[in-house]
């Protein structure tokens, strides 16, 4: 009797969680990934943001599902899929499958400005994170070096385009940044009187959150010095000023985190997206018209019962993945699959140093305590007792010594940094 | 009363410990390095073989000398010195001294074939060690997805040139990591089928060793199951091939541990040159003619009272160094300088788990105790507490576990892995 041969397209929280929920089913199991590790994206701000490395956050795909002995992991990038052929074209060969899971996520958004990327980037992969540390901590030496005070200024305006968790967090370490870490190592310039403006286009931080969470959030910021821009749109983004609502900002770093949209993937499937470019999934997350097929993760617009769309966070792609690997379970029994119910466990967000929010529902935290259970939750979720036991011991050292481990600015396409002639540090 | 103006080029162990071995000097000093960081060059095989991270062998020099009053530092690239003016060029300004300590170190050599560099990367910065990391992981990456057994061979070969103690520890480190650390991770290869093979052109490993020392480290490394080539010149490196002597080994991961040159910046200083590119200095390490300019570290060409040249290793960078600035001082009392004599204190390599070789004159270890003394050394002269704890424990856990915590393949360039079409992952 031959098994189901299951194909996972992305090794993140939808991909991985699937795979390992069919531990103990009846397939055969590839699980294809363009890199060779599992990436615990909440953290990635603080990659970003020199507390954490690279590897406290990532753990190798193949090593993590090593004992699972239904299942093999490929390195490899899927370019389209032949649904009526049940193949998925790679850059570099073939897969056949009898059922297939795509769990490919997103990437940014620039909302048609696409032009905006190379001044801005984003915060999706490890190595965007190493770009941000890379222009942050150029721009504070940079500043050390300008002599011209105009110039100096605008090396130590750090503008964050997003007010969702991300850009929160994001700009609640910048700030701590510039006011801790950074303290005594300068001697030309004051690291603490550099700006961190945050800039939201809706009327408060964390929409999706409770209104007196937002107003939380934002309040904590200010007690960080950090400046908060609501009800503000950017139109314009250069290698040298923003320019948001009516102001324009003089600004060399500029950190974006206002948008995603659904990996290029899901084009080839020729079903129906939305605007974002999600895949519209059945009740049962598969594609219309192909029962076999499933989208999870950020990939997928899924309806909840309020009409309101599952939103793009880690708890929603791990329930998806799971729960689509009981479908699949209950497919090969010959049993209808079920219907999708997200269940929203709450919400998080950590602000700089011993403070935050979290909106758990009935319970609504703020301050120390929300901090404490956003550490724990993420160390829970981490993936890896190794990384656990080093992210925790790399927080206690950075809350005793208020400072940052992973301060290096790298760069692997040339050697060190290149100052362009006109007394600017080039970026590249 | 005006304070000299010292000028340091290179945060390496040379202008590091030069720097603070003048902090109670009523001197002015400003260190100028291309990086913000300072590097432990001695660990970066482990960087480029994932068992730590870039972070925990480099301290922010800025940081490290955050204290020392009479320091400031600066992110530059010199270009050339003008001595007769006793100014510093720039990428992207200039720089005055009254004293200047030039540090820059050394660079890769390929003995005329420049043109090996591509496939051949050597191990003398970050990058370098990232680049090695990603080409070994993805060999094995590559050799789980070919088909054709010649190609899968070719992928499951990896040559190390150049015994000396960079390439032992590399060659050991990469049979630990076929044989211990990917073991159950893949489905189609068995990783330990791979091959290491050093070479070396000289008679034995480790030449500047004792004899018994080289065979004790030769047979450690074959106890690893690393094939070892002496007496062997290597005359050809392709990005698929290695002619060493008579034998042309099929590979498509070589690695460069076989020469080093100066930096170029000793070009621009008019002083006598030996072969290496290394400054003949005077015995107070100064150029000679120019009693405030000092070289010191690998680009100094140093004798011995024996007639053989200090050995380009970071205890006779941190000697001279220290050396320097008591001359400085002497000087700014007037008084004569004093020759430099190198105290070497011993040699050490590593060879893969708890085994190794030390040879500390009249005492000279092989095996566990040696790789014991390795570690001691190592965690002594790295710099920064934090770095000392999470290198310990990133080791422990590695020698309990038998795994390394490090194992991304990450690529700033783009996106993942680009395959080429004929089924080679392309080198990027």
């Amino acid at each position: 009797m031959n098994e189901k041969r299951i194909v996972i397209i992305g090794g993140g929280f939808g991909g991985l969680y699937a795979a390992k929920a069919l531990r103990r089913a009846p397939v055969r199991i590839t699980l294809v990934d363009r890199r060779n590790y599992h990436l615990f994206q909440p953290l990635l701000y603080q990659v970003a943001t020199a507390a954490l490395n690279p590897s406290d956050i990532a753990a190798p795909i193949r090593s993590v599902l090593r004992k699972q002995e239904n299942v093999s992991v490929i390195l490899g990038d899927a370019t389209s899929i032949d649904l009526d052929r049940k193949l998925i074209q790679l850059a570099d060969g073939q897969l056949a499958y009898d059922i297939l899971i795509i769990a490919t996520g997103a990437t940014h958004s620039y909302f048609g400005h696409a032009e905006w990327e190379q001044n801005a980037p984003g915060l999706k992969t490890i190595e965007d994170a190493l770009e941000i540390r890379r222009r942050v901590f150029l721009a504070f030496e940079a500043a050390e070096r300008e002599s011209d005070p105009e110039r100096q200024r605008a090396w130590l305006n750090f503008v964050v385009i997003g007010g969702g968790p991300t850009g929160v967090e994001l700009a609640g370490a910048l700030s701590e940044i510039a006011r801790q870490t950074m303290l005594r190592d300068f001697r030309r310039i004051n690291p603490s009187s550099a700006r961190v403006i945050l800039i939201e286009g809706m009327d408060r931080l964390l929409p999706p959150y409770p209104p007196d969470l937002s107003a939380k959030a934002a309040a904590q910021l200010q007690a960080l010095g950090v400046e908060v821009m609501t009800k503000t749109t950017v139109t314009r983004v250069t290698d040298h000023d923003v320019a948001a609502g009516e102001t324009i900002i003089p600004t060399r770093t500029v950190l974006w985190a206002a948008g995603v949209q659904a990996s290029p993937l899901a084009h080839s499937l020729g079903a129906p997206l939305d605007r974002a470019g999600r895949v519209l999934v059945a009740p049962d997350l598969s594609v219309p018209g192909h029962p076999e097929v499933f989208v999870i993760g950020d990939l997928a617009a899924v309806m909840q019962s309020d009409g309101k769309p599952v939103p793009g966070v880690a708890p929603a792609a791990i329930q998806e993945g799971e729960h689509t690997a009981k479908n699949i379970v209950r497919m090969l029994d010959d049993k209808p699959t079920l219907p999708f119910h997200y269940r929203d466990k709450g919400s998080l967000a950590t602000i700089g140093r011993a403070a935050g929010v979290a909106d758990f529902g009935r319970i609504r935290l703020s301050g120390f305590i929300a901090w404490a259970a956003w550490l724990g939750v993420h160390i829970f979720f981490l993936i890896g007792f190794r990384n656990r036991l080093l992210v925790i011991l790399q927080w206690a050292w950075a809350y005793v010594t208020f400072q940052r481990g992973a301060r290096l600015i790298t760069d692997p396409r040339s050697v060190g940094v290149s100052p362009a002639a006109d007394g600017r540090l080039a970026r590249r």
